[in-house]
């Protein structure tokens, strides 16, 4: 038997080509063997989700008919909305998407996990984000656009109005980005339930309820709230020395894979430039403060920013609420969690590992309780 | 980096003193150090779980204590109930289940996993269970009763009469004997879910998505089918000679684990005779006959009868509808999932496993799609 990794770090859980995460040159590469950053400048998440899915960028009869099955599963039914509206408005949005999808996607017989389900999928989570956001302001939801991107129809579901194209363009970005990214736990989490053979909405289910810790997709909220905290350029320095000395972790530093630069962060860093200019102030300070004191604490670790910490900038710059932040994420790696689940169907095998037992040796006797 | 191990077969992926299947020798060890067959014949589910939980057995007040907690906790909410009524009643049991449990322990702020939520949780399975039945069946569910046991309720609340004591008896073993198998695949998902700092109803849903599939919990109900298909012991042998010249597996035999008779089949083969003597003597005989082929197929292979194959006689002779069985089987292992992740806060570590990249080399360059 294995030796005991905790976190199962440096396990190999399965084999893939849907993406890979080459933390030691900080690399993030997507199906197909396409670099992040040759991607984001040219393509849609529509297009990204179509090459998770099958392997190459679609041609523009192929992304039509991939946007149309989108844009006709875009409406919750009826165990989808009756349960939306059966919710307290003032949920969590993580138990808020967590619970609808599972209503959504529930099913009368155990069906395989297919494409066509993973596309309806996928397509229904800016519906939902943007109607339970609206019911917790107190507002009437509105009905998901069919003419819209994926990307769009996520502002246009929590706004209610014609969503600015800059503001599209910094969230489609974003799902762009963050799409895919190797055996990350919520990922793992859903090729773990397939491998029982369940059905894919419980994968999904599965997934958005690992992505809610903040030791993952909470970790955007998490950054947004400490820049937060720090308010101002100026008030980095004496923020991040106080926070340090009480032994308090920065939020946005620091990755299980990545020894290096995240390539995600650099690229939204750049973005958030535009989208987000007096908040990209004051994260640039925390940035440049942060890696220093982490580098005197701790030289031989590596210490490089996140994805998290820069996306919480633009997705703050694009108007999301930070409340939201995770079930955004959950809208673009809904296609990575589906394309992994396809994908582990060709050679499905249960997955179910050893643990080591610390408890006592076998055979103490209980009383006679007599079944009281 | 470790070498793959497809399905992390053999691998350690958590320390536990939960409970421990001694595969080699036959023995499944509960927390404490109290084998199953010592346990059975004097405890009750409420106990065990308290085991499970607490690692020792209660006393006659900590018991009361727990079953007025219980107790307290066995009505849905009003997330869970218009959760409940807004789903198609045909749905799939497993789906209303994962479904209306995300909506009952949905909550406003992210809190850690606690024991009091453990309990809570725990409760409300047999309520929704039943209730989710009786409007299959086009009948109004009935509401829980205080005074009444776990396995007690779950009769009670499908059947809305006064529960027969030895069907009580039954399930009440089978609860017992299920309520936790070191890391099976769906406790592993809750450890999971669990490693990112996510809540403990997120625990249980992505535990309840990963017990649905036939390779784990589904497995009780396909061994029923094949019983069914099977249908008196003086068929067993043409239909199984059948079915294998067809290369079809036989439902209930073969565990990742156990390389001898799994334990709890043999208390559950015994109890059988009393509970449903006539399929089991088509199961006797089909379990001769397979074990049989199995044996003269894969001399070297063990081969042995596993629990979902004498669980699906004594919950029939237990009255529980088969469409149920999954359902039910959650209804015991929600007891484990919840101390497994009760244990795991202690030292909580992120599970990020590794993958191996299997696609092209990195560094095609895609087309100028021109964002379409």
């Amino acid at each position: 038997m294995a030796e005991y990794s905790p976190g199962l770090e440096g396990v190999v859980a399965a084999e893939t080509s849907v993406s890979e995460v080459d933390g030691a040159n900080g690399r993030l590469i997507y199906r197909g063997g396409y670099l992040i950053e040759d991607l984001v400048p040219v393509t849609t998440f529509e297009e990204v989700a179509y090459l998770l899915w099958h392997g190459e960028l679609p041609n523009e009869k192929e992304l039509d008919a991939q946007r149309g099955q989108m844009a006709k599963a875009l409406r919750l039914n009826k165990a989808g909305w009756g349960t939306l509206n059966a919710m307290d408005p003032a949920t969590d949005p993580m138990d808020v998407l967590r619970t609808v999808v599972s209503a959504q996607g529930a099913g009368k017989t155990l069906n395989k996990p297919s494409l066509d389900e993973a596309i309806a999928l996928t397509a229904v989570f800016p519906t939902i984000v943007g109607a339970s956001y609206r019911l917790r302001q107190g507002k009437q939801p509105v009905e998901p656009r069919e003419d819209l991107s994926h990307a769009a129809n996520i502002l246009w579901c929590l706004e209610g109005k014609e969503p600015d194209p800059e503001k599209v363009h910094w969230v489609d970005s974003y799902l762009v980005l963050l799409a895919d990214h190797g055996l990350n736990a919520s990922t793992f989490a859903a090729r773990v339930v397939a491998s029982t053979g369940s059905d894919l909405t419980s994968c999904v289910v599965g997934a958005i309820a690992t992505l809610k810790g903040p030791a993952h997709g909470g970790a955007t909220l998490a950054a947004r709230n400490m820049l937060d905290k720090i308010g101002s350029a100026d008030n980095a320095e004496r923020w991040l020395n106080e926070a340090h000395s009480r032994h308090e972790r920065f939020s946005g530093f620091g990755h299980r894979v990545y020894r290096t630069y995240d390539p995600r962060a650099k690229i939204l860093r750049e973005m958030a430039k535009t989208a987000a200019p007096e908040l990209h102030r004051t994260a640039a300070r925390t940035e440049e403060v942060a890696l220093q004191i982490l580098h005197d604490a701790h030289p031989d670790r590596p210490n490089a920013t996140n994805v998290d910490f820069w996306a919480s900038v633009v997705l703050t710059g694009a108007g999301i609420p930070k409340e939201l932040f995770t079930t955004v994420f959950a809208t673009s790696r809904v296609a990575g969690w589906t394309a992994h689940v396809l994908e582990s169907m060709t050679d499905l095998r249960l997955i179910r590992p050893a643990s080591k037992w610390v408890g006592p040796a076998p055979g103490k006797k209980p009383a006679q309780l007599a079944k009281r």
